[in-house]
């Protein structure tokens, strides 16, 4: 059982990171594997260019870190992403990890103008954002964007299974107990 | 009157690119002032970093671009965005932009926890998206992601109003007259 962790938060010292922290000491304590994709620590170019693009139609990929992150996708059971809502949608940096990283033959493949996700080796996962807003707002008022477009819409297209998904208000930061049973 | 497009496509020959082509020849036949911020064109960063995070959230703006696209969006009345949907969202690139664009007293501001959307002047405007997919998938079988996450939890969340959406598949680039009937 290997998981993966994708993080795209631009402060070290953002809630997101903190939730990467406790989530690793969890691994760790409980001898798994995993890995951490940190987008920002690795300078990640989130822009398909041209040619990407043409690659892209082939199944294939032109960056160095795209061709790692698909290695550490394809060999994982789990995957868990952690990143805060902006504008109701994932960063920039992390919505380019899924236009460059996910693409055609590697992550899905189409027959008859149907997609079928490739990526059945993930069995579970979690979302988990942080947010300013509360989660009432993003889940009722706005039609649970993120279960809608990320879960629904890109990691279970990918074939992707069972992926939750945590909200966690900024406000939640301080209360660590409230923090901490989110983990248990 | 004056128009802001906003296309995010890498490719000169897509079908988005072909759609500005239209849109302009309209705006200029109707002697209309317009102006075009073409993300790929202008090499656009989508990414915040941490430093432009911090301004952020004094509502400053680090990054030249930036400013440039903040004033042309300040003197508009109508926006019209072109782009291909990738993962029934947007473009990194575009999404970029609003994270990057639509900060906070610019956009919008926030008091006593609600936010409060600042650019009134665009007054009406429309989203055009190009797809593989066909409309009734992405609006009926995924609740409508760029009407709810990009309209309602962005453009509007920046007090823009009156934003149409509509959506080309690919299919009807080559039918020259389902393509200009919808300029009409």
């Amino acid at each position: 059982m290997k998981t993966t962790i994708i993080v795209a938060s631009p402060s070290e010292k953002s809630f997101s990171k903190k939730i990467v922290e406790k989530l690793s000491k969890k691994l760790i304590e409980n001898r798994a594997e995993y890995e951490i994709i940190d987008l920002y620590k690795d300078n990640f170019n989130p822009v398909m260019t041209e040619k990407e693009e043409q690659l892209y139609n082939e199944g294939k990929a032109d960056d160095e870190l795209v061709k790692k992150y698909q290695q550490s996708i394809r060999n994982s059971d789990e995957i868990i992403l952690v990143f805060p809502v902006w504008f109701n949608n994932v960063p920039a940096i992390l919505k380019g990890f899924f236009d460059k990283v996910f693409i055609k033959n590697f992550a899905f493949s189409e027959e008859d103008n149907k997609t079928k996700g490739l990526l059945s080796n993930i069995k579970s996962g979690m979302v988990i954002t942080t947010s300013e807003s509360n989660t009432s707002y993003l889940k009722d008022k706005l039609n649970n964007p993120i279960e809608t477009v990320i879960i629904k819409g890109t990691l279970e297209v990918c074939g992707m299974k069972n992926i939750k998904y945590i909200n966690l208000n900024v406000e939640d930061k301080e209360k660590e107990d409230v923090f901490e049973s989110y983990f248990k």
